[in-house]
């Protein structure tokens, strides 16, 4: 794709789809049964989409990436979304998306040199550990991971876990208080450190719903102890973790919900093929019931709602800012994730039996994404942050 | 307001939004205790909103309206619908919005110098008489009032109710059958009638929620007994009359999502005021309790995602017609009619007593607008038609 | 009946709803428009159920009742639930009998003979001062009507509302503190004071949901100013006064779910009786179609587990006494009124145009017993208990 | 336990308990992450509760079992439902159970002396294979599989799967057609089948939400290719296929909704333990939080209403027969279910990262039990049929 100009959104989505539809999907299968052992697949799939110009296409263009608007990126996520591994094959991958982005926004040029590079152009992975297993991540004033300055090092120690595809990162970026006397909001900064550095300890990958398969597609629990890192491994300012961490949580929001948005769209095209192929008596099929009916155009319902308010508030985000759109982030999290929800639990029933196997896309969708309410702030945490934004207005 | 140009919506709703606080909301209290003998007193703001060049916004010029597009008075409405006077003060109020458009569309000259004037200038009310308390109207086949010709006559026999506004109306717009034995949807055409022809008896106004008030704020029970009108008085072709229906009721339930929205708004205000007043322990409010913030969340995602895709609907209505919409139009009927319920109970609930008194606001909307989940085709009949065209994409 | 035998439940249920069924059902069209004017008939009935020896069958013997045991009076309640003046025609109407049960409980042998006699013959109605409008009713600290003593009388001034019945009734029992710097929930006290009194200023019936009709199905708004009552009018000890609402309020409650159930099973009959009957296609019935099906399937689940658990916590609540059933209570309370409120709502909309009307139980029940969710303490403060209680066994 | 007397439930379901939270539980880590190597473990176990005489309670005496009444047994279901390993290590886990009610039920004394006897021992395995991948369970017409005599044999052809435990198991039940043109509930029979048989070809252990681990915690998918079973094979007369099944049904779905309130009583633990541990600021834990207190509450209500009526059913049905408590069993298929799910999904929620993970008893719960709406038929099937018996008294 030409760095200048982007086709049409619809041009491109529709190549996207068709990508995924031909190349990925037939997939699913091998990636259930066992999602490490696809790497090497998936990687001649990126290879593929690095020769037809569609690779890193949210990244910013100073990174390597192409740049895409991210009202546009919303609706090639969709696209991507429909299989899960739609994002990794097109280098816009969580959490390589978000570190990209933090590396882009407060890397020096040495930093950018070492990790963004080779981390945009997919020749490695990285991860962030940030969530600890006994702190509420909602609360800055509870994280425990401490680093602490020693002459022209930083000596990190904590416990962290869902450490998403840390298990063959070569790379993470770690959150970890440098002055617990600061405010609350200034105690923690963001350090870089390699996976092979000696003070990093994998524990384990967590098994999550049943599944700890290992690779891109995991969620490790690590310990770090007196992991060492030079001062010029800090990312931006010391203090300034959870402006950081913002910055990166804006967006990286945006985009759990674009995705959820095709995970939904590729949940209802599957209820709908079902319903239309279920024989339940002789010459009755599944879409002929009213109960069937009626799932389908809930789905309907929750999917174009949320497109429309996420487009919405993607658009908004881009001209005014995340933090002029932080209350319309915080509803699109909850909303979204629970649409997400729904659908998938239609569509699980309307599945019957077929619907709890992997022979179905919609019970890994069912299982992992039950995690969506969850991750990046739980529904109740953005709740009442929306809630308290809109009630200041009253006050 | 100059016909030719329309000042910026936001600037527009604003206005409204002033006129609407200032001139209509002080006078809830007195509409609540009777809706008919407030009349005179909306007469003289009707006369003001003449003055301030707002009147019949929404209307087509040609017809004596302002022809704001749909879009943008999506946004007006919102702002109007936040009292239960706001559309009948702005001369946009249904039936006669829906029956200035009819007639517009498919009445003869004579018939728009005779109807469609006077009630675009507010001189006169209008019904329509479709609705029968015997039969599904969601069925045309079921349709049984008659109109049979006789020479250069039709005479009318039936039984209608749910005639809004049929007390103190001028003129009604009756459907029905006049070839039983055509296809289901040619079967009824729609003929107008004055309200003293002496076929047209005045059952009664049916008590709604526990009202009868008369006036503009009711809903009639009508006799049709051998009403005679002439063949000048059918409104379009014979067997138009679903057609026509159709016509009436793509942007009717346009109209109507966007008053919801209103409603929504206002409910979400009087929640948040008394939740910053309500004191439930020394020193603690409403406002501070999760359960009550969680609700207000809820409501503001509710309400932002409705009103998202009611925008979106709008525009796309306008750009491709109504039919091209079809499947959205049902979509946000059921969809916004369905969160407007759960604003209406979140915001009673956080009233506790109070809500249940007509000195709160949302008593009134509760118990009115749940009929917006039946009227203009209760949520079921539009969730099957909704899934019946997606599924027609996979047959 | 006899004092000393109940017969067998179940045919004395059948005996009371035969009578429900033949007297009072086709009573309701009446009692909707004027419920105040149809209390010479309901007079009347209530004669009539004197003779057959049903009057009051739930209150005390000693008091003049029946002393049927709970569980029992669970089962005729639920009978009688099924139309609005039920429980008032059989001499168990809320408040009286609330009020009635205080009296025996704390009464001295001249307060009973004053006012629970002729209370429990149904000679005389009374209510129940306690809620006010500007206090949040679950917290006692916030209570502000104020009783002082002088002398051998106390002096109380306040402002309450929903005092139900005030209007006709001819004694009221006002909450008031007398103590205010006694340990919450010590403050208050409970005192008898005829309406009469000077001191008992009567505002206004408030209009509840649109209607303001008076009588006993009303709730009045009331002014208590220097209303000055004798010491030996004090019912209870000083202090005494939230002891004895919490000893009201346990068989209140269960009182009110009991009722409660009549009215779903009430609903339940009507959506059956409208399914069968209306035809929405030739030869098709609403009965027909599986959305009013699973409606119908999903009212007899809410109210078949609701049922069961209310006859399990009134069989303990008698066994072990209100206080061991505590949480029992608390979580009836909340689970039936929300059983109700879902029950309702499907019933409306399966009516169509109809539920909205007052030709249909289903209004009057959907607007009123809204409250359910409100009265006797809102579903929040009742889950918020609940869940201390059980989270104590935790800690 | 001596078979004439049962010690009172609550002192047998309290010695239960205490076994299972000493040695059950601690074995669920292993459980998660292989049950089938847990299987020899298990076994040991088994041997401790025979000797404990807690072995087969709900088993009929006559067949080797100790006869419990259904009601008491509902009691000691809920205590073995608290963990995955329960049912099976007290020899009362389906599939077993239902076929060795079936057997005792219409076996011939050969039969009983061949399978029922060491089933009930717990020497061998079975399992029952009647759904079929590629027709509705619900609808016999649609039943594929064919058993057709030959000589003193019947040859059956068919596909069957979800025939959960059969691996390992020793026989199965098979339910096929035996005369195609009979009228439907008499189309089918019962064979009993040895899984050493040749024409018995296990294609796989279904993968279920991601997990195929094999053995007793498995569902399976079998080809029927040619097996050849002799007449005396068959279970029950010719044609009572369906007419078993239902006799198996109606006691197995009670059985299942014991079942789930024990882990519904499970993750209100877990819950209320995670609650009062949690800290999500200093001082202030997740169980302080109303938001959680709330869940708390409405898990409370929706498992003791849901164990009311399963009590009340299995007395109704253990007293008048399962064809009688068609209906209720019907309720609470479906009422159980859904309390289930969302008891569930509070409980996940409340767990945050955690509740993903198999750290947590939740996240097996809730992707295994999402079955409980689909199994022994989904929640619609239920929900319909229970309306049109309810209508048929309308009609």
């Amino acid at each position: 794709m030409a760095a200048d100009a982007h086709p049409p959104i619809e041009e491109l989505a529709a190549r996207i789809r068709a990508f995924v539809d031909r190349e990925l999907i037939p997939l699913e299968a091998e990636f259930l049964k066992n999602a490490a052992a696809l790497e090497p697949v998936l990687e001649a799939k990126r290879e593929e989409v690095r020769k037809l110009g569609l690779w890193a296409l949210a990244l910013p263009r100073e990174a390597g990436g192409q740049g895409l608007p991210l009202a546009q990126f919303a609706r090639v996520s969709e696209e991507l979304g429909r299989t899960p591994t739609g994002h990794y094959v097109f280098g816009v991958q969580a959490p390589d998306i978000g570190n990209a982005e933090l590396l882009h926004l407060a890397g020096t040029p040495e930093q950018k040199e070492q990790y963004l590079k080779p981390l945009v152009a997919g020749r490695v992975r990285s991860c962030f550990a940030m969530t600890e297993p006994h702190t509420a991540g909602a609360n800055p004033v509870l994280l425990s991971t401490r680093a602490v300055r020693e002459g022209d090092e930083y000596v990190i120690d904590g416990h962290k876990w869902f450490c998403s595809s840390a298990d063959g990162a070569t790379f993470a970026i770690i959150m970890a208080v440098t002055d617990p006397d600061a405010p609350p909001y200034q105690r923690a900064s963001m350090f870089l450190a390699d996976t092979s550095n000696p003070g990093w300890k994998f524990v384990r990958n967590i098994p999550v719903m049943g599944e700890a398969h290992g690779g891109y597609f995991s969620h490790a629990e690590i310990r770090l102890e007196k992991l060492r890192v030079p001062v010029s491994a800090r990312l931006g300012p010391e203090g300034a973790g959870f402006l950081l961490a913002q910055e990166r949580l804006g967006p990286g929001r945006i985009h759990h919900c674009m995705r959820w948005l095709g995970i939904c769209a590729r949940a209802q095209e599957e209820l709908c093929k079902r319903a239309v192929r279920r024989e339940i008596a002789p010459g009755k099929r599944l879409a002929d019931t009213q109960l069937v009916q009626s799932w389908i155009a809930e789905n309907a319902a929750d999917i174009a709602c949320s497109r429309a308010l996420v487009m919405q508030v993607a658009e908004h985000a881009e001209k005014h800012g995340f933090k002029a759109a932080r209350e319309e982030v915080g509803i699109i999290k909850f909303q979204v994730a629970g649409a997400l929800q729904r659908v998938l639990d239609r569509t699980l029933q309307a599945h019957g039996a077929l619907g709890m196997t992997d022979d179905a896309f919609v019970a890994f969708a069912f299982r992992h994404e039950r995690a969506a309410r969850i991750y990046d702030g739980p529904d109740e945490v953005h709740k009442l942050s929306v809630a308290k934004q809109i009630l200041k207005r009253y006050r």
